[in-house]
């Protein structure tokens, strides 16, 4: 039996999958948070170029992927598919686990997927330069390597706690030319206000993001680019889940249930989008969605329109939310500390398409380090959470004495986390239950909405 | 064009290949380090099992890869070959420039290739535990990752001051489950003698090994593992070349030249042994060994009998050496550091069937800085000796008009280095040129040996 199943590089995916085409009915719209009322593409221009506000609002159900754009997704994809074998043994199931490996792309998760067709993208309408928001680096890494690809400057707000906390993710951003501060920074008003409140900030990802939107907003030349959330994010991410389909009839199996880490939604959605077409289609799968028990938009949020950004400058989408004003409490999987969940997979869960579930990090990185000694390879803090709810779903169905076909997303690797592994197995990881008490605070505190 | 060669799983080498039975003329003996007299099996054999010992002695032409050992090495082989399209055009080159990633193991670098292998024949043969010495962490982590596969405890003496400053190979080969210890330790004669005469020694590769090597022959259930310079360490790193002679094949191209970095020989090898088979069987073909100019064993030393260690522990090979107790300057290519190099390696270059050329650092951190913007991959300090030569080449082909194929091997990334990257960046990187006085002293040194 292989290990791996492998595609060839012209198997990498022709379309992205668009599911707003296959939604039951149509999405919530998005409100200017000023008016309340449903934003234009007008209203988007300043911060994105137009092919990308386009795919924001398009209900086109097969939207082609440029050629240059999988000219540069063959740098690393298609990502391989494997059968956890030793894994299976080493957790004592009977159930197939099958990961797919989004590590193997340059900045070591699936995030680059749509950095690089963002950076394509922009570079065509002539734009020079981008900024972002970074927490622990993630995204702002992969942003950094499309803009190398892609010709294009990037500027890289990266919340100050983690800029000095975290340097490696930093450097690798200058490896790749982009330039990065920590935020709060005197380059913005946003930044300067914060500033002049308190000159020692350790920075946020809501204030990032106001900063890297006040940049873009107030340079003719320069864009605003978002890691997740978005509907055009998360179609970018489509082609993990439809490269996982054509490996798993390779390997000759269907899922019974597919499985990803959820923080923005990004990841999740990559593999879950094209699986949900087939459930749509009337295939029998489960899609499950695994958040830390600190953070838990999807399972304890309320549905309901509320700001994407802490601050309240971004338009309103209606998300499942713990509230904009909640602050996650600092596990490590730094990913997965955002307050909402994507639109999209918000409402595919109101539909009933997607389940999710909650797990404390402790738990979280005992099944990576399982994962670890027999896979190989060290999982991101974020993924850890796919892999504990994969050994759940694998207990559960040999409690109940049947064979399950579980597939999850090990959406990057751990190489900028070992210092989280250190705490792990020095027995210093807190966990983090679930916050009742501030989150019924910040949802006291969501803008009210009459549509 | 594609931009990468993919094989099956099923195309994993089924045979390491062995240049010793292609030799003009058998390789000169390996000498006892106290009598001086050649060493026998036996002299071996508290060290490592009879299956690596019979491997390091055999001329047989193909030895066969077992199937449990291409099971673990299918976990991230056959590894990419690359055509640098993009970094052809940053450096503006006529020439088709490929590469060969090892990067892709989980331990990151081409080191796991020798590590399962050794790791798959101890268990077979009842070994409980290896102990081996780990400079930076590469091999280190590479056994400890193998260990883990094979259900191996691994024991790594890693040198203190690398212990202390690169914590996060340490956290890598924790998560793997390998008991890592500062060296010099308490837990050895060799390491007490050294905490004697200084407390707070910072330790040295040379201290290290005699630690691991007295580890291993004072207990029954441990042997002792080395990740370069030994003819099975070499052979086990062929699967690297053999892979890369099919992808070219897919290419539709032969090379003119194969490049790797060289340390102590396992990566350039690895790559160059399979080509060095084709150039003895009459094909044209130049092999080009990259090394540091502040430690240039092939370019600089001397071919004759020195220890592999710096404290004379170890039998006497015969090799190009500046020297067993010559220290080399502090490059951020730890892995280049090694006084001497491989026997079988020095060896072809005596005899002519390849070359040596040597460079200093930061024109190497300036050849992966444009590899990195260009291809995406950030390349370990090492594997950019390997980059810098292949520019050297492009642009010698471009003087003389010619278009050249040129492959090399990136043994590996640079996710642990990136403080390397960092001081290049800010200017602080220094560059050290031949050390030709230490050499000249440490070369008066060398042990007298008559035949």
């Amino acid at each position: 039996m292989p290990i791996k199943y492998l595609l060839r590089e012209d198997q990498i995916p022709r379309h992205w999958y668009n599911i707003l085409a296959d939604l039951k009915s149509p999405p919530a719209p998005v409100l200017h948070p000023g008016t309340k009322k449903p934003v234009t593409p007008q209203d988007l221009a300043p911060l994105f170029p137009m092919s990308i506000i386009e795919q924001e609002m398009s209900a086109q159900r097969e939207v082609p992927i440029p050629d240059e754009v999988r000219h540069a997704l063959a740098l690393w994809r298609p990502s391989p598919l494997y059968r956890a074998e030793r894994f299976e043994k080493a957790i004592g199931t009977r159930s197939h686990v099958y990961y797919k490996y989004e590590g193997v792309s340059p900045p070591g998760s699936h995030k680059p997927n749509t950095a690089v067709a963002q950076a394509y993208y922009n570079a065509k309408e002539g734009v020079k330069r981008m900024a972002t928001e970074t927490g622990a680096g993630q995204w702002g890494s992969a942003l950094a390597f499309a803009g190398a690809l892609f010709g294009l400057k990037v500027t890289v707000y990266m919340v100050r706690i983690s800029f000095e906390q975290k340097p490696y993710r930093r450097s690798m951003m200058h490896a790749w030319g982009a330039e990065v501060f920590p935020s709060p920074t005197d380059r913005t008003n946003a930044g300067r206000s914060i500033l002049a409140k308190d000159p020692r900030s350790n920075g946020s990802l809501g204030i990032a993001i106001s900063e890297a939107v006040e940049d873009a907003a107030t340079h003719d030349d320069t864009k605003y680019s978002l890691g997740s959330v978005l509907n055009h994010v998360l179609l970018h991410q489509t082609v993990i889940g439809q490269e996982a389909q054509e490996q798993m009839k390779m390997a000759g199996e269907y899922p019974d249930v597919v499985i990803a880490c959820h923080g923005g939604g990004s990841n999740f959605s990559g593999i879950a989008l094209p699986f949900a077409r087939d459930k749509i289609n009337g295939k029998k799968v489960r899609l499950v969605a695994s958040e830390p028990t600190s953070c838990p938009s999807l399972t304890k949020g309320v549905y309901t329109f509320d700001f994407g950004d802490t601050v309240g400058m971004t338009p309103l989408v209606k998300m499942h939310t713990l509230g904009h004003d909640f602050m996650p409490p600092g596990i490590h999987a730094g990913g997965l500390r955002y307050h909402g969940a994507a639109p999209l997979v918000s409402k595919l869960l109101d539909e009933g398409l997607i389940e999710a579930v909650a797990y404390p990090q402790r738990a979280c990185f005992e099944a990576a380090v399982t994962f670890s000694r027999s896979e190989g390879i060290i999982p991101a803090p974020e993924s850890s959470h796919a892999i504990k709810a994969t050994v759940e779903e694998a207990r559960k169905a040999d409690a109940e004495g049947r064979t399950r076909v579980i597939l999850f997303n090990l959406s990057g690797h751990g190489h900028f986390d070992l210092a989280a592994y250190d705490q792990y197995f020095a027995g210093k990881l807190e966990d983090f239950e679930y916050p009742r008490e501030a989150v019924e605070r910040s949802i006291a505190n969501l803008p009210r909405v009459e549509l």
